[in-house]
């Protein structure tokens, strides 16, 4: 029997994400199957047992009536789960070893950048100004990631191993060696109080949709050697009330921000994030995915289906990640 | 018979270094103990058994003929080694964990900054566009790093942890897991064909003084995702060629570089380190000491060695560190 076929609809992005570079990469791991790179339409829908998507427009998918399983090519699948007319089939999200790195390298650096005052030091060296300022250990600051899965996990671990106090907040209750974990509603503001630098790194459900508020800003710890405490987001920009953190930057309830994502990317001119002293702005580059490594991911998840083995890393439709 | 004097001997510095503090520290660690706060010489020269000084100006404690040891405030002991009317005691420097994690600290932080594009991120920011480049992962980056003692070997350890592909070169060979270890001469070129990243972290002698210089930085790898390789100097001042530094960086030999130290400190208004668009510069704060922690570390030593056990961290006067 002829082998079903893989759908590629990859829409926007870096260089690292052109579709024809897609293509050519799953061309090589799913040799013997044929791949087609959408909106090309040469050939029979119901031909299409998978889809690999990055980004797809609301309905671009409806038309696949055979399709198996959906792969969403990156780790956040809210945009996907707001698309009504999505087959319903298993909808499958990346999980590989080479995008947690990343996200940590990002934490990592920008938990660095607040912690060692790069903000103050770069606006000194502007102004030639040689004024070294009292500096702190690591093991002075609390860190305080809002999400445990694999990303929050291992972001958490490598900041404890460079002498970070750190806590971590998830829905339900996780354990990790050097690390104190809060769960649930009822333990969320002992978290925060005890919090001077904040990571996002939570999926964007209905439950989490704004959540980083002034409300919640005003809980974090205020008696840090950083002055006021800090957010990182690097999860969604549907996490963040935008007007709060910026009026909270103002009025020093946050003391800096790191933001990879906003709730409108590219993120207009016109939004004060870009000329915001106390904002460090990266374009949704945090944890940059890498075609071959999430191609074979894919390859290999086809392979074992196939096989007739379980999906990993499936959405739950009920939790929303 | 009562135990001999400690003299305090500390210069300059930020509000962490103020002599008035370091006197508070000392005599509440050395309880038992008188300890006199120079230029004050309210008192008789040969009582002093001790002195702990930070930036001596040379001849400072030719006068102290009871002298038994000197403790160096910091890590770095060439300012002292070229006082020729220094007493034949025994040199002690500093060496504490606070002070190598804080070391750790600045250069996975420089490293991220350079690894994770952070130059042209701000650039971007402060130009208003949302224009992500591609992104390597930390596993194709090597970091090369100039001296292999307590400092050297725990950042190599955590950059190792992120990920990097890490080595390093000392003049005596070492072993470290997972390190590539080079040594002496003979393997310097080796070395330093291999690094995108070099991190110098060494000491000040006759052997390195100026060593960074055009001869040494065209060495360093040439095909890197960076583009260009990248300095970063938290060692000495004098270890670098300031003037080749910036033409290398001027004619794309090195592609950017992070220094925290200079031949002249503080570092003159006129230096064109301070507005050059590739250099990321902090006064002389990697690794910032805490009065707590070292006067602690002197008191330990100083019971020790009247004890008659042996001194730790003895300068080796042939050698230079």
């Amino acid at each position: 029997m002829k082998k079903g076929a893989l759908a590629l609809l990859v829409h926007g992005g870096t260089e690292n994400w052109s579709p024809e570079r897609w293509k050519n990469r799953f061309n090589e791991v799913c040799s013997d199957r044929r791949v087609v790179l959408l909106p090309d339409m040469a050939f029979d829908p119901a031909e299409i047992h998978y889809a690999a998507v990055w980004k797809p427009a609301p309905g671009e998918l409806a038309a696949f009536s055979n399709l198996r399983v959906i792969f969403n090519l990156g780790a956040g699948v809210d945009a996907l789960m707001a698309d009504n007319s999505l087959p319903k089939v298993p909808l499958v999200r990346v999980a590989v070893a080479d995008l947690t790195f990343r996200m940590t390298e990002y934490v990592v650096l920008h938990v660095l950048m607040h912690h060692r005052q790069e903000l103050y030091l770069r606006e000194s060296q502007r102004e030639k100004r040689w004024a070294p300022r009292a500096q702190w250990p690591a093991g002075a600051i609390s860190v305080g990631i809002m999400g445990l899965g694999t990303l929050g996990a291992n972001a958490a671990e490598a900041l404890r191993h460079l002498g970070f106090l750190v806590s971590g907040w998830s829905r339900s209750r996780k354990q990790i060696d050097g690390i104190a974990c809060f769960h649930g509603e009822a333990e969320f503001d002992t978290f925060l109080r005890q919090t001077d630098i904040l990571v996002s790194l939570l999926p964007l459900t209905p439950d989490t949709r704004h959540i980083l508020d002034r409300k919640l800003f005003a809980k974090l710890k205020r008696d840090s050697p950083l002055g006021a405490p800090v957010l990182i987001n690097a999860g969604r920009g549907g996490l963040q009330n935008e007007a709060d953190i910026l009026a909270c930057l103002d009025d020093g309830t946050l003391g800096a921000a790191s933001l990879d994502v906003f709730e409108k990317e590219p993120l207009p001119a016109d939004s004060r994030f870009w000329t915001h002293p106390k904002v460090v702005l990266t374009p949704h580059n945090a944890a940059d995915t890498d075609a071959d490594e999430i191609s074979k991911y894919v390859a290999r998840q086809i392979e074992r289906f196939e096989a007739g083995g379980a999906l990993e890393n499936v959405v739950d439709l009920a939790r929303g990640y």
